[in-house]
């Protein structure tokens, strides 16, 4: 078995947002799939150490900006290599409160959507959470980003508490 | 709200096959993802009227096989828009069988997987199935088939049984 055919799986990327109350934190997330079309539903793994799961599963809402390619590595480090329990993630950052009180990212994305939880799933290490959307917008008509890119082109790296997080044989 | 910034988010694309005893069908989709990293697990999601649907519920196993950028579109719709009911989608088809007893396809694929199903959500139209990563190896390094790629430079369509199926506004 070679589990580095997993990364052979395609993904885009995304800032997962949520709040609890005023608080509000953001993470970055490569596992989002939709899930039916009628009604428009969307899922996400998140870890469940994550502030981010914490902040889902007070508030029921999440948000998912996606990444465009030209996102920088920094601005992406920002949000996935710490935690908002030890810095304000949001500091600095361009971004506005969306109709479900998540932050939505304005650099470097595409657009975006908003979604209410309807069923949470516990998978181990993390939960899917399966959110009807309820808002989403297109910001404009770059390239998105997807993992291969991030890994390839872009040589980023992937945290241990990702859902495909593998080590690497090289 | 706009549903098409549902099209954002970014999906490789796969031949999902599955068995019930010496019967074997496969069918196309686009949202599998990784789900944990430890066990390796992976989500695959498929319409609940879909022949692989019934086979993956009789057989709790399933496989995926991910396409290449290269497949033709006669090879990805000749599993796409069509039923296993009422043809042998398999016939003609360079495949073997795994061991999990699903058919693994070797033409216009570049890796593929082999799960044993460990739960099941029902999402409405759909089921999310929760898989065992039992089997993994890498056919070649071609580049992967992107679903963005397939359906802006092959001019790909998606049947409406499709999670990502949306009524474009175009």
């Amino acid at each position: 078995m070679n589990l580095n055919a997993l990364h052979k799986i395609g993904y885009g990327m995304y800032i997962v947002g949520s709040h609890q109350g005023e608080k509000r934190n953001a993470q970055i997330a490569n596992t989002m799939f939709q899930i039916t079309s009628e009604p428009p539903t969307v899922a996400v793994s998140i870890n469940k150490n994550n502030l981010t799961h914490e902040y889902i599963k007070a508030s029921h809402v999440f948000s998912a900006s996606v990444l465009g390619q030209t996102a920088p590595l920094p601005f992406i480090g920002g949000f996935g290599f710490k935690s908002g329990r030890d810095t304000d993630k949001l500091k600095g950052v361009n971004y506005k409160v969306g109709q479900t009180g998540s932050p939505i990212f304005l650099d470097n994305t595409v657009a975006y959507l908003e979604a209410e939880v309807i069923q949470d799933v516990d998978v181990g290490t993390h939960t899917i959470f399966i959110g009807k959307v309820v808002a989403a917008e297109i910001l404009n008509e770059n390239p998105c980003m997807t993992y291969e890119y991030y890994y390839q082109v872009k040589r980023g790296t992937t945290p241990k508490s990702a859902p495909s997080y593998i080590a690497r044989e090289k």
